[in-house]
């Protein structure tokens, strides 16, 4: 479910009719938080406790952590809660109970309130997960793109891209793209760190490593490409993941191209997680204005991902 | 005319039925250039030699400097090909005889291999514009930003971007908005540097200058607004322009919606000046299949904007 205080509850609402439609959710959450969404949605979701739900319905496990919800709040008990959610689906799919995970957003203040020592939920389920080699992917109908570094400030980024990082990143991608997603032999392009990849480093030279990160992955019989340019990259139809070396350089695109279909997925994890691009939508929480395609998205991705692996 | 071993010849060649449709294009470059397409093209264009040209014909100054041509090839001599055809381009400017000037791709390997210390276009312009306040606005019919930095290691972005050049982009933009693109209050919105615009400090601060530039504008009276994470501004129409902190941060967004129609404008030269967003595709150069989108929609634009200062 996400914070309590966030969009989740709601876009969880809003969803239910098309995540039910191949597959049983389960939704592991607070049903106070949603009971105060009730006055507001026209019908009643139908849900069924754990184990009980039959095709076209959902089943809720109930944690009963939050008796009520300040939408739009900072607030270390939401932060707990949230935690816990997660914490408990683990189990789920530790036990093969389900058959994959999609977290609604989580407000990283929140959590950092509660005295919980992450940073985010991708590095929250690698700890769990047990791996160290796990990646973050944004992908939507238009594009899918793999980041080297993540939640750094800019300033940090250009030292934390090494030679190993990006092949980490190019090795998991491709092997993400065959087993998850079907593709037979993925085509990667990677992007530079510099304005024009460098320039023939007149505008900085960490392109080299890049290069040598490139150059192992193809003797690995990986069809990996660059480093590109990244302005002019994005738009290339020609391939099948792209690989940025930071954030914004990759989350900008795909955002920009289709903002509210875009897919959070984590590669490399023990088990298939997927969430919303958007944020907790703190703004406008509760308000009964929330969009719930990034969550119908990420499900659907989950639910495509898990047939795959069957 | 641009690198005489780029796609700058053909993509003039291409567009000139459009080119002259409205005004009198005067191309300045090698003959010898356009000679090597002749095979290649349909029919030649009906060059007028400088002051000669009618409604519906495009007029020529042949430099000589060039007398065959290999594309794709990085070479001193069409560096500095290239770089005399934007000096003479600049003669017919200051004394009036042009109305605005449209640059083709140089490359910047060539023009540093002809010992000539300029990084780009936009700063060659500025020195021969004699201006400091210049900066570089990207320009579709989807969006349009303007850059803080430009043509620098991302690794020196950080320490570049100050409250002083933040607040001269903005000014710089809001002026330009209104006198070369006639609208009326324009609105502005600016991202931040790190990943989510720094999360309130916990992924960096650089945000807080940024902060304090958009005061000081507000208080000229001008739109602003931000900082806003990169990842989630661009996908809004909201505003009439974005200013971006670097050169990937603003080019990835517009580059990536539409491609062929990017146009980047030098904003704060005491003349017009514009280019298609392209490079000078050393790949494909010399093989007829460049696309003159780009030089089209430069010229219009250019053609525009000096309508409106007529």
């Amino acid at each position: 479910m996400g914070d309590p205080a966030g969009i989740g509850g709601e876009i969880i609402l809003k969803s239910l009719p098309d995540l039910c439609r191949k597959s049983i959710p389960v939704i592991i959450g607070d049903l106070a938080v949603l009971a105060a969404y009730s006055s507001r949605m026209d019908s009643p979701a139908p849900f069924r406790k754990f184990g009980r739900g039959r095709p076209g319905e959902a089943e809720f496990i109930d944690m009963g952590l939050v008796s009520g919800v300040d939408f739009g709040v900072v607030d270390g008990r939401y932060g707990e809660a949230a935690y816990r959610y997660i914490t408990e689906a683990l189990k789920y799919i530790y036990v093969g109970d389900v058959a994959a995970l999609v977290t609604c957003p989580i407000n990283k203040l929140s959590v950092h309130k509660a005295g919980i020592p992450f940073t985010g939920h991708t590095e929250l389920l690698a700890h769990y997960g047990g791996v160290a080699d796990y990646i973050m992917m944004m992908a939507n109908r238009d594009m899918r793109v793999s980041l080297v570094t993540i939640h750094i400030p800019l300033r940090d980024v250009p030292d934390s891209v090494s030679c190993e990082k990006v092949l980490k990143t190019i090795v998991i991608t491709h092997r993400s793209l065959k087993d998850l997603f079907a593709i037979k032999d993925p085509r990667i392009k990677i992007s530079g760190l510099n304005p024009h990849a460098g320039e023939g480093g007149i505008m900085g030279n960490e392109e080299r490593l890049i290069e040598e990160a490139i150059t192992v992955a193809r003797s690995l019989g990986i069809n990996a490409e660059g480093p590109f340019p990244a302005d002019t990259l994005f738009h290339r139809r020609d391939c099948d993941g792209f690989i940025a070396m930071y954030h914004d350089q990759g989350l900008i695109p795909i955002k920009t191209v289709d903002f509210g279909r875009t897919v959070n997925i984590t590669l490399g994890l023990p088990f298939i997680r997927t969430s919303p691009g958007h944020g907790t939508g703190f703004d406008i929480a509760g308000k009964g204005v929330a969009d719930p395609t990034g969550l119908i998205e990420a499900y659907r991705v989950a639910e495509e991902m898990a047939s795959r692996l069957e």
